[in-house]
């Protein structure tokens, strides 16, 4: 019998939904005929990437024909330092969709339940099917996660719990009273991928200190970290993980040996000590924040109280006319039209203060149209 | 029950033994203690990178904190275009090794058998039992691939075939004649994966033509190429992998959406046009292989013919001991303690006219010393 592809496939990835991006760049000029496009959609760094990162991957390059030291043991070492760790602790990967995926394959299989809320990153849902494992949904609060609709949705099957804090694309955060509830609360055996993708941008104060926990001991505990947002290298792709030394290992066992690059690694090292650009994107953040709510207010609009880098501001029906209408005005916004919880809002992500600017008059046009 | 990774891992990981990589340049250095360490270890380009790639890299850090266009359309289109393919024949990925991944994973489960031969890459036995599927190793024809083993293995549970062809690390080749051997044997519903990672190097009136059976419609073939040694892109990652559609599309699932950097997309885009520097890459090892053919004549030591950019040298039982005594001398090549059939060659990759000259006379050294 010929070979037929479908037929011949991992069952479990046929119900896969391929990940659906925003426009890149690339698209949004295509799309909108413009080539002074803002693009807001993806939660990229208005300011570009970190200088020294920069500067660190050109000097690099003398060495690109090289394959990178396969366990990234200085990276390991530099960030177990910054976070009191040992680099046993410590993982290094290709952007942190590629140690979502390892934590995936280093401990799901069919046997496996995983909870991922209702609305968050898409990437949980992919990694746990592509193993195998079923994928129980666990109700919202709104747009926030809800704790209680997580805990209540354990069983005997459950292998892992995938929390985005905060939420992607919610904006929303599970502070640290609630999360020490969900800790307490959550059986011992089941592992929780706290994904840390937007915790730069939260108030340190209020975000669950996962490093401490790790600390004392804590097992079943795995954070995830990129350098795509609060560093600039979403382009590059620079991320890390840290948890129990034997979690740890399982995941080095299933990763791709080289797969940060020496590009990569120079980046990552030089962006943890630009303590400048660190300082100027929380900052222009928060400025950045504080202007976009009060252009929603002046504009009538709902949106979500933010702990990211990013703002969901509700457009009702309309909400794919108006992120057209914006396109055609030049500012590409993220929307969705699943799930139907989400179809209605817009994902601004929060730009310099031009952009911001720009954003604004161009949705009131497009709100007015 | 406290959480115990190990016990609560994917099982099928349990039984992975993480890939041991060459000694990389830095760890060459530390234990040489010299810093003139030449590295001919990991079949590296021994003329650096393609200019052209570097060149186009730092052109393209202006979008590092941009997330690349998730499909690499336009890698697709290029390389499509150079094959005599479509766009959808098309995936490109981190490294070769990022789609030998996403092939295990579009396509095995636990209940498949793949066959790999006894002595070749050793990633193709850690993502096919990540999937879970069992490990058929088949024996060799000395240091030669066995076709004839291979499809005596082949059961009504075998999903795919792994073949290196080139094989790292015996250099061998399977030449066309006696791949369609192999292809007109194999069952239509076994997936073969050959992997072309020293395609480059080989004749290419020898070497099987898989983009045109591709082009003609062939179902079950799926090549993978890589960057890293033709064109010195070890340390940027970039690879890419055709066949039929509908086998790329499932790979396009569960890859991770962003994998492929900004910068490994320009450089790979680049390289594949930086004929200048792949003439004088093919020179090079062609007088290399040469010049290190003498060299090993001369020494009195057997070597295999090789199609790749290495040699694989045979120093008996003190091969552990000769590439001890080279590292004190400062050259670094490989070997390896299992599998047995493995423990008394070295692998050298062929390196400039200088870096063959010297490594000629470290080994004249350790063999007298």
């Amino acid at each position: 019998m010929p070979f037929d592809p479908y037929r011949r496939a991992n069952p479990s990835v046929l119900d896969i939904a391929p990940y659906v991006p925003g426009k890149s760049l690339e698209e949004a000029i295509e799309e909108s005929g413009r080539d002074d496009v803002i693009k807001l959609a993806s939660n990229e760094n208005p300011l570009g990437a970190s200088p020294a990162a920069v500067e660190a991957i050109s000097a690099a390059l003398g060495g690109a024909h090289r394959y990178v030291e396969s366990s990234a043991r200085r990276v390991r070492g530099r960030f177990a330092a910054i976070l009191g760790l040992t680099p046993d602790h410590l993982i290094a990967g290709n952007g942190s969709d590629a140690l979502l995926l390892a934590a995936a394959m280093a401990f799901l299989d069919r046997e496996d339940e995983v909870i991922v809320p209702e609305i968050t990153f898409s990437m949980y849902e992919i990694v746990a099917r592509t193993m195998g494992a079923r994928v129980v949904r666990a109700a919202m609060d709104g747009m926030a996660i809800d704790i209680d609709a997580i805990l209540s949705n354990v069983s005997a099957a459950t292998k892992a719990v995938f929390l985005c804090n905060p939420n992607n694309p919610t904006g929303t955060l599970i502070d640290r009273r609630r999360f020490a509830e969900l800790w307490d609360a959550l059986p011992d055996d089941v592992l929780l991928i706290h994904d840390e993708a937007y915790a730069d941008f939260a108030d340190p104060a209020l975000r669950p200190d996962t490093a401490a926990l790790v600390r004392g001991g804590a097992a079943n505990l795995l954070a995830v970290r990129t350098f795509s947002k609060s560093h600039g290298l979403a382009g590059v792709r620079f991320g890390f993980a840290y948890g129990d030394p034997r979690a740890i290992e399982l995941m080095h066992r299933v990763r791709p040996p080289f797969d940060l690059s020496i590009v990569a690694q120079a980046a990552g090292l030089a962006a943890a000590g630009d303590e400048e650009f660190r300082r100027l994107t929380l900052q222009v953040n928060r400025d950045g924040k504080e202007q976009l709510a009060a252009g929603f207010d002046a504009l009538g609009l709902t949106f979500t109280p933010t702990h990211t880098n990013f703002i969901m501001v509700r457009a009702g029906d309309r909400a794919p006319a108006v992120a057209d209408a914006l396109l055609r005005r030049g500012v590409v916004v993220r929307c969705w039209t699943r799930p139907a919880a989400l179809a209605s809002w817009l994902r601004i992500t929060i730009g310099t203060a031009a952009d911001n600017r720009l954003l604004l008059a161009a949705l009131a046009d497009a709100l007015a149209g």
